[in-house]
């Protein structure tokens, strides 16, 4: 499930401090792909997908945003904003970022390359792959 | 040698901004690693070593700052203030952060995990290496 990390700082008195995200076991997958948004307009929402495979790992580098996470059967709200937290969200999770403060940073790191189709757009879909794959589990 | 790169900016007027690394050909290293400074006291600096085999990417994500750099025969600075720009960084350069606004936040994006015995602490030994490299390259 959706979990808040602390990510592993190294704070020097006199130099100031340096968070380090390398992979497992700090988090739960390696990283091949970084983005992040910024510059967005405080009214509006980010995200708004699920994903087939990829892991990701959300940051809030600066400013603070809510993090909507819906699994198919219930949902919770995450406010991040702090830069030494992450949030892993695992494949199979309907998540929307909102709410936005002015001139918020969502870092993000992903598990691997862009590629269109580990995307479910449409929320439909993606609960109809959740039905199937409960289904399937409960016949285990 | 060093190169400012133009970071893929993907902008919605109404949505923001995404800018995106996935490692080649964008960057010329796939991404092991991400650590960010953050909380610099605005004298200090950073830095002050170099890699055998590590490329890095610096990524000025808010705030300035000022990178020195030094392949044992020349310098350089150069001046970071720019989300959407990365600086290469690749092996055998000796290169200090340094002149850190308030609130600068320095993302890196590194070739491979942590390794104590790829760095260059002393400038001394950085150079003979350097010096050694370049008698061998003059025999070939």
């Amino acid at each position: 499930d959706c979990q808040a990390i602390d990510l592993s700082t190294i704070s020097s008195k006199d130099l100031g401090k340096l968070t380090v995200i390398e992979g497992p076991p700090n988090i739960p997958f390696h990283i091949k792909r970084v983005f992040y948004l910024h510059d967005i307009p405080p009214e509006k929402s980010r995200g708004s997908h699920a994903h087939k495979e990829l892991h990701q790992l959300l940051i809030c580098i600066n400013g603070s945003f809510d993090v909507a996470l819906d699994d198919g059967s219930s949902k919770k709200i995450v406010h991040l904003n702090a830069l030494t937290v992450g949030l892993h969200i695992p494949p199979m999770i309907w998540a929307e970022e909102l709410n936005f403060k002015p001139n918020t940073i969502c870092l993000v790191l992903a598990s691997d390359f862009y590629d269109e189709l580990d995307y479910y757009r449409n929320y439909d879909d993606f609960l109809a792959a959740k039905l199937i794959a409960r289904s399937i589990d409960s016949h285990i």
